[in-house]
Order: structure tokens, then sequence, then C-alpha cells
């Protein structure tokens, strides 16, 4: 058995942290699946879906790191070809990946009570998003 | 159809990295199912899984390079919140993340030789661990 | 339902990415599923498989943040086993793993006009690869 939804969400611009974990928990309860896997994945190759403990404080170090790693001010050769600032933002979304899976068992996301499934908005500037949450399993 | 098992793992400290290949084989054995997909998934923020060559000399380029990328020294705002000194945990848990799904063909995994499943634990004590093993298929 | 199809594909060396998007698309239409995952995996420890927009310059861009994250030149131990000069293969492979899911609707990978599959080549020579791509669902 397979339930899938499409969400849409707003980000307020780059790396911007947005918790889904409600919002999934109520796709899973929908599904009616007791049994199975969730997978959560957002269209597109500027943003990312990972876990995180919600917090204000790692909301500030998930961006440290990524300008650590990943720094805006750098070449990226990605500009000429689209001259639109945002390489960067590509090839973190390719280290971050679209999508994570969560076992759901009794009816429940299997996560920890300080993990939570959050959206990395890559992109620099604000954007619509189309999630993809689907529970598969009886 | 779906088998879920959960095992409960006792790691022994941060960047400790253990094979769970042959506990996930079993699961997979146990399950009876010939085709489709395994999923292992470790609960928690300061936690990952993945796949290495499980030999000594990975065992320590692993944490050289999680604490080359992401070091324990810096300032991490995490610690303001809770100031338990593991900002760096959770950070290198939302780059690695909780999970990894390998194909099941012939009732087997499709690893490579070289190719092990591992839990890095990269809280900064030891932690009893609940990994989700799910399997997936006919 | 679960259709598994088992790839071959040649790669040209160090850190080549190759664009499997149109192979996937031909195997979710081949198992007529119309609603599920697709799901797509790498068998070894020295290749990854992510996604990226599939443009010259960041063809470009994903190595330059490989070499910068985890560099050739430096020590690695597991040179220490092997004597083979891929610890760094291996580690990057660690991190970006080896699999990607991707949602099928209306018998379709609902992936981004600018987001494509691809296999990034790790290892420091050119490489058979076997890749299995899983489409499960109704």
């Amino acid at each position: 058995m397979i339930h899938t939804e499409i969400m849409e969400v707003e980000t307020r611009g780059e790396v911007d942290i947005l918790d889904l974990t409600q919002d999934v928990e109520s796709v899973v309860s929908n599904s009616k699946i007791r049994e199975g896997i969730c997978h959560v994945f957002v269209q597109g190759s500027t943003a990312a879906i990972t876990t995180v403990e919600y917090e204000p404080g790692l909301l500030k170090d998930i961006p440290a790191a990524l300008e650590r790693l990943f720094p805006k001010g750098i070449n990226y050769e990605h500009h000429r070809t689209w001259h639109d600032g945002n390489g960067h933002s590509h090839v973190r979304a390719s280290f971050l990946k679209q999508s994570i899976t969560v076992p759901v068992v009794g009816g429940k996301l299997a996560l920890g009570t300080w993990q939570q499934i959050v959206l990395v908005e890559l992109d620099i500037r604000p954007r619509r998003r189309k999630v993809y949450v689907q529970v598969m399993g009886e």
C-alpha cells in the first residue's frame, strides 16, 4: 500500500530551515499505515531534506557549516552557464541531497525526541517548494 | 510485505564506527523476502548510518575527515541552548544523515565485497542506540 | 509490487559524473508502476549516487568541492592497509553515499527540470559499475 501527499511550502530565503515534522506526521496519520517507511523528498536542485534538533543554536550552526565548507564567495563554474550566482547552492544540495526515509512503527514516525525533519532552502532567494511525502507499508 | 526488527547497540564513545552488516543480513534472512529494499535507520540526532570498507585505516580516516570539516573546538551556537558540548555532533549528523537503503536481490543485500553498513557514533559519550532494520518486497 | 533492473555503466576515471536520468526513467516506464518510489543504488565503496543540474559548470564545481573537502594529497591511513592510493575516494563515498530515492507519480520520476540523477565515480581509475534501479509501488 502506498499513500502520497504533495505539500507546498514557502521559504524565506537562503539557508532558511523549516520544520516539517508535524506535517509529515499528519500524512502518516492520514495514510492509516501502521508499519512501513515514510519518504520525504523536495523537488529541485537547490534545496535539501535532512534531520536536526530544531533549536535556535543549530539553526545558526548548520548555515555556518555550509558557508565554511561551500563558501558563497569563491568561484563556481556554474556561474558561467547561467550567471545566476547560486553555484554554491547547487553544490551544497548535491552533498546534502533531497530526501530522507524514516521508519513508521505503530502508525508513528520512529524519530528521536530531538530529531526533526527539516527542509533546508539553499537557493539565494525565497522559493515555493514542492515536498512529496510518501508512506508505504501495511 | 514488510518485516521490521529493532536492534539495540552499545557504542564506545565519540566517532566509534560499528559494522552492522552481519546483523542486517540476518534480518534480511529472517524476512524471507527475496527481492526488495532494506532500510537501516538509527534513531537520534547525533549518530549516522553510512557504508565504508571496514578496515583499520578508514576507521581513522573518517574521524579525521569529520574533525577537519566540523572541528570540535570551534564555536557552536547549540552550546548556548544546552551547554552539553556536542554542537559539532549534531551538525555532523545532519550532513551524514541517519539512514541508508540497500537493494535485496536473491534474498541477499546487494553490497560490494568491500562495502559494509556502519553506524557512526557522533555524540561525545557512549550511547545505547536503537537501529531499525526494515525489509520491504516480495 | 517491485521491479528491479541492474545496469552496467563504464566510467572514465576519477570524478567522472554520469547522467543516469534517462536510463532510470526507462526502468520506471518498464515497471508499469504509476505511484511509488524509485531507488537507485551503485554497488561499491568508491562511487556515489546523487542529483545535480547536469551542466558543464557544475561538473567542474562538484569535483572542486570534493578536492577542497577531502584532498587527494593529504595522508590517509587507508593507504597503509592496501597501498592503492584511493583513501580519499573511500572517505568521499562514505559522505556522499551510494543511493537516492525519488518519488514516482503518474508513472514518472518527480524530479525538477534541472535535477538529474548522477553517478559520481570517486575511484582513481575507470571502473565498470553495477547500478540497481528498483521501482516499488502500484
